[in-house]
């Protein structure tokens, strides 16, 4: 798969949205799930990242990080969820936390 | 791995084959658990969908939305197989969700 | 756990409704993926069947069957299911495998 | 399995310490992962809650709700970790998810 | 599920088979794989061992326990099985390292 | 990510080491639970073939298949670890045994 369209995520969104109101009502629904509540945005993509290595998820590690950064995550709590992940999930999951460690590396945060 | 031969689905399962005759058995029982039942060839390449989905396997994706269409499910069906998947495995299948919609767009489907 | 209210499944339901809004959306958002589209409900509950198998989930495997014998699915319908459920995801799943048939046997399909 | 020493968790622990270091380390590494850090010992446990949903570990589901209570975090606030548990990882959730109302309910928290 | 079958592994497996021949041949499969070969047997039981709680998989942790009983495997041989299953998967998998624990003390072995 | 640093496993060690103790005593105890021991480094590897299989990590398949070759195991027992992934994880693995086979012809192993 070298999809153009497949890079660009904003795109693809739009077209699953537009081929049945089930992809746009399921993504209601995450973004309900995951906007600020009684637990904060910061904790709750926070949270994602550590389920995003233990579901050992390439994109939604990096989609998740990027998220913590936008909402003003510390270093130290981005490594106490990659932590979390990590032992949750064992060390099958060392690639996905060396992807974590790649990114934040690459964005100037460690 | 930027295997000229991972390239080469055919030449890979005939290695395999080859190598021992376990994976020939293995491929065989394969070949009757999907092939068409009482329930129907089109109907089982849906239902693998819909499965390849929830294992978040791209790989598998990809291999049997093309065997959808070569039993003719329509569009419409192998939406419902997505939004299945989808639903089944939550929103962290969203980024194999958007590989199928990246697929049926490529292939002129949607 | 041996709470009374485990067992009342639609007790159990009815309360996480009451507690948040979004369960109730996420009820109504399930009730749409697999009521009757352009798959029918019917081999939407087989490939349920086959999935609570790949997703070593026993009392999804119960529910879904109980509910292709409440649509009719054939005896034949359902082994193959079951087929896919146990081919996809190997032997490991054989005890979801088994679970299925003693199911199956109590309700005199088998 | 009805073993009598299933049901005494702290038993068991001592008897995996005793018999193999390794156990001990690796039960004194999970308590450092979890413990109040950057990410506070009460978020620690609601995101446990959202991981033990996303996989499917009912002793786990029920260990860190507990927790939870032990360390005030609200009803609330736990009610958004299951909701990221179940969204994270869909419908074949659901069973988790009344698991944890089950409990709530019988701790007087629903 | 209180079926008096399901405790019946021996007549589920013969339900199975002479259901459609489909499971006969899945059986034998899985025999193939699994018996003396290259590798051991008693090697390809403690590998079991360790998928079985990587799937977190009750009853086949008991199962594969028991054969590598059956083949002699030692304490130590079986210990190191489970901290390889332990170590892969981590944390979330206390629960099935604690039910092989359990086992080990009831059969004597710790 | 086409991070280069990504590429570089050992740098990327080094790099987690650096960043919090965890890592490190992460990294030990994996180094200890897949160390020679009451099973033979060798058989150790082995084993973590077939569970990279089973898990679908495709860098553990890889690497894991690396470790084999360096501790002296044979043609026979690398594809009898393979049989084990596959039949353990079924067809939905067929990808992974695929990625195994490639990276044994590259190597002149098969």
């Amino acid at each position: 798969m070298n999809s153009e369209l497949l890079k660009d995520r904003k795109k693809l969104m739009t077209l699953m949205k537009n081929s049945d109101p089930f992809f746009e009502e399921f993504g209601g629904l995450d973004d309900k799930a995951f906007s600020q509540g009684a637990i904060s945005k910061k904790h709750k993509e926070l949270t994602m990242v550590s389920i995003s290595i233990v579901q050992k998820c390439e994109e939604c590690i990096i989609y998740h990080l990027g998220e913590c950064l936008n909402h003003n995550a510390t270093r130290e709590e981005i490594l106490d969820a990659v932590k979390i992940g990590m032992m949750s999930s064992g060390s099958t999951s060392y690639p996905y936390g060396r992807l974590a460690f790649s990114f934040l590396h690459d964005n100037k945060i460690l």
